[in-house]
């Protein structure tokens, strides 16, 4: 902790965010097998920019483990039900020990089958999903990854909500280099965008949520209270946030996103929601010259003035909070500190 | 052929679109043991009332087969690299052949595997996407499919066109119903609608296209000259078709969309485009009551006033061309006769 943050924030380097968050976590009463790996997903949060999934929600993770809405102590149960198919039960537990646990063996089955899943039941929020699938890209495996969230979209025509946001990654390996990461929700925004206008008194923008009538509301009360977040490209991201349920939610014998309780809230049993990573070996199909072929479809992109790639803010963000660690506000670091005592 | 079509319209039963689509391909040079592939597929276009990729589109495959832009003789081969992966060469020729002779190795597969996937290389315009994944569906299995075109969208930021319209479709298989179908692109509209104002000398929404300069243009010839179509959602669609294109293009060892000549003209030489396929054996992971929880999912958007699941439209087709026969403009027929002498 520093001293050179605005007079209401804290600075944090990132092995005291790593220290904060663990001692958090374990005194909520988090088995001490379980607490790495949500530690490991809150500190890469937090190094690469993305607050909403750093430290601003490990308040509610604390709360879900102290009134047993979420086991911290459930242990993950893993089997394979064929050999390209990975199974995982969370238990209602957490979802990053239990990803965590089915990764290597999903690892494992994609060097032999060439193309392999692992599916996540009865779990949780698992953080940004984007951080999952680029750890299958580091073992030099090409990864989907799909998640279901409480229902927030309506159908294509309908007002009421059936989709979460519903969020697709996808993670590619690249020759001497990080791999691509692209990581997008079904939404125009994330709902915690919503929270966070609603928290500072904003307005949001139009365009972003409804109201429960499926009006166009700037009012974030509105949408929260039976409203709906708006899909990205319409029709086309209800699509999507119906296929990303079928593989996450209802693939993985999950609670569909109509039957998740709330991520945010203590009311409740557990939301039990799913997640759904594919793994591809690209070197069985993409041919001898696919290093050349990737980087001449990234070069094709970048050559252009202001286009950019996927992900280039977090690898500025990861550079920036290495050096500089990050700011969190005050009231969050004494909270957390309370969790911790 | 009937008469009770408009004055410049013929009305074809289904039987005499197979027979008019055989007829012209096989005069132009097709292997009659690639013909019968996209023959079903012309069909099965006009029968589910999505004329651009039914017979408005066979004069184009007719060309290209007489001036060797596509190869009508050409044999896909076949190879599975590993358990899970299926790999078909379509050497230059059609895409239809190719993918429905991987089509019974993939369903091989899956049912050992759990997942499998089906790659596409060398290969050309496939037709509606959704069918291809619907006759997967129909063996049983939850199917995905990414197909990839030539480059017309451009990246986040950029202004020059890298990714193709690049589609994506699901099925799944529902319990003594016809599977769902989803498919769409990752643009607003298909090229074809461009096209379409283009012939019809219409200018085209704003929102739809882009002009070479990355300005909104209701021109189709602005448009189609060097201009852009405009990603659903934005960046994200922008961001949908980098997946698609990972996987149909890059993945497969296809020609990136960059690369790909056109799918409309005759100039250049085979696109060389691919296709990509996975299938999941949803028995080994959704649990025994999976049917139950696909229709509640299901339920919760039918019962919504106005809300409908996709492919509604073409199920509404299919029962109204199997009865009345498609129409289509007599220029078209005429046309097509004349290939078919």
């Amino acid at each position: 902790m520093t001293a050179n943050a605005p007079h209401d924030a804290v600075t944090l380097s990132l092995t005291e965010v790593e220290a904060l968050t663990r001692s958090a976590l374990l005194a909520c009463g988090v088995d001490p097998r379980n607490e790495p790996a949500i530690t490991a997903s809150m500190v890469a949060a937090e190094a690469e920019g993305i607050h909403s999934h750093g430290l601003a929600r490990l308040p509610t993770y604390c709360e879900h483990a102290k009134v047993g809405k979420i086991d911290g102590k459930a242990r993950p149960v893993l089997d394979s039900p064929r050999p390209g198919l990975v199974r995982v039960d969370a238990k209602g537990g957490f979802a990053h020990p239990a990803i965590d646990f089915g990764l290597p063996a999903l690892c494992e089955a994609v060097k032999t089958q060439g193309i392999a899943a692992l599916a996540i039941t009865n779990s949780y929020n698992c953080g940004v999903v984007g951080y999952h699938v680029e750890r299958v890209a580091a073992e030099g495996f090409l990864a989907l990854g799909f998640v279901n969230a409480p229902a927030s979209i309506a159908p294509m025509g309908g007002t009421k909500p059936v989709f979460g946001t519903n969020p697709i990654a996808l993670a590619v390996p690249r020759s001497g280099r990080e791999p691509l990461v692209l990581d997008q929700s079904s939404s125009v925004v994330a709902k915690s965008e919503i929270v966070v206008h609603q928290q500072r008194g904003e307005p949001i923008p139009l365009g972003w949520a409804l109201d429960k009538d499926g009006n166009p509301t700037s009012d974030p009360a509105a949408a929260l209270a039976g409203g709906t977040m708006v899909p990205a490209g319409g029709y086309k991201g209800a699509g999507l946030a119906l296929i990303v349920e079928l593989l996450a939610a209802w693939l993985t014998g999950a609670n569909l996103s109509i039957d998740a309780s709330s991520f945010a809230d203590n009311l409740g049993r557990s939301p039990r929601t799913g997640q759904f990573f594919i793994a591809i070996d690209s070197g069985a199909l993409a041919g001898p010259n696919s290093n050349e072929r990737l980087e001449r479809l990234f070069g094709a992109i970048l050559q252009q003035d202001g286009a950019r790639l996927p992900g280039e803010r977090r690898s500025r963000a990861k550079r920036r909070t290495a050096a500089q660690g990050v700011t969190i506000p005050n009231a969050l670091f004494e909270r957390l500190q309370r969790y911790a005592a």
